[in-house]
């Protein structure tokens, strides 16, 4: 048997989601639950590695085995992460393997005065931003691209050309929202582009060059990350 | 001549908005900031005085004197608290005393496992609720009633008969927000009625009971006050 979690946390006091030595991460505060409420000790699979500081609300997981009870493992796990659902699944599931897109959304809050209730949830950003500009330049992301001028990795991958399936900005009263799937994503990469359109919007970067650099170009000319309390991932699709 | 501002605040780690000695307070922390900008001691009035833990995204308060600027005090404030606007406005503008309406909203994370996102944001209510209940309920405040039974103070007020303008339910997917204005409220009666129409919607109360309360009662049979977390100070009308 294979069990399926789906969970929901907030970045702000994570290490990101990998298990590292000496760091509080969220595959670290999940295992650990697993293990007291399954007796044996449980490894997790995860859909999207998550970085430091980036939060989920549909992250999902698996791991061999029968599944805890979600009510169990949130009597254990601490207030910024719980599991929203834990439940039995087809043998041959894996949380990375079987994952065909995964969606991340963007969060950021657009006026001149600083956030008091959404700071580290959002990205501050106090400057107009020309909103079909834009739409213009997601509209360029959709499709199979070269993004290694949008991956900071300290590992090189053997391919920068990955496929996005939807890219777009949405616009609610003050809040700004880049929503984008793709099959799979290079590290920072939906920071990375998020921070490029921005400057498009503002009219620092030209949306041509932005074109251009989509087809692959060093690191270097990619320009900067947003910040990772911005980030969510949101959800994970599957066969 | 007179100055307005709007601010909002995260009230997680605020004793409330009234200055109190030896307490983190909205209020010392805004007039500490106005002493230096303004370079004199300013005493703020303020519109509606919420309690420890509540929270506001259109607080209103106003002082004698000329306006500092929104910039400059957030470039001292904390985090957790920002100055929305700071601008001139009539000689005998007062926050409190020009104020026709409060709006509050509170809001409520309708689902069954804990909210870790939005936890101190919301009330956590794991149990469904009968939403045509709530309705009924919040119908049944408008106008004019005593809120005795719904009010919690150490010091008894001349009246607890108090006009609500609008008291309506919204359901959003997960998220239930309950919207009350009145011209002046008693202290925690948002909260008390909150709780009361929760009760109601879950079936351990009954709206008739709920009904008669409105026309005074002592304050033992409002039941319980809903936590402080869940409740925004949202808007404040003025003539």
């Amino acid at each position: 048997m294979t069990s399926r979690l789906t969970i929901e946390y907030d970045g702000r006091e994570f290490k990101g989601w990998a298990r590292q030595p000496g760091q509080r991460t969220v595959q670290e505060e999940l295992e650990t639950a697993l293990a007291v409420v399954r007796r044996e000790r449980t490894k997790l699979t995860v859909a999207g590695r998550t970085d430091a500081g980036v939060h989920a609300w549909g992250q999902v997981a698996s791991h061999p085995g029968d599944p805890a009870s979600s009510r169990s493992l949130n009597a254990l796990l601490p207030d910024d992460v719980t599991v929203l659902s834990s439940e039995s699944t087809d043998e041959d599931f894996d949380a990375r393997a079987s994952a065909t897109s995964r969606t991340y959304c963007y969060r950021i809050w657009n006026r001149s005065e600083r956030p008091a209730l959404l700071r580290d949830r959002v990205l501050w950003y106090p400057y107009p931003l020309d909103f079909e500009l834009l739409e213009r330049a997601a509209s360029c992301i959709v499709g199979e691209h070269d993004f290694e001028a949008f991956t900071l990795s300290d590992e090189p991958y053997r391919s920068y050309r990955r496929r996005v399936l939807r890219a777009e900005w949405i616009q609610r009263p003050r809040l700004t929202e880049f929503w984008i799937e793709g099959q799979t994503f290079t590290r920072r990469m939906v920071r990375s582009l998020v921070s490029y359109q921005l400057d498009v919007a503002r009219s620092s970067r030209e949306l041509a060059r932005f074109r251009e650099l989509l087809e692959g170009a060093p690191r270097e000319q990619g320009g900067a990350t947003a910040a990772a309390c911005g980030l969510y991932l949101a959800s994970v699709s599957f066969t």
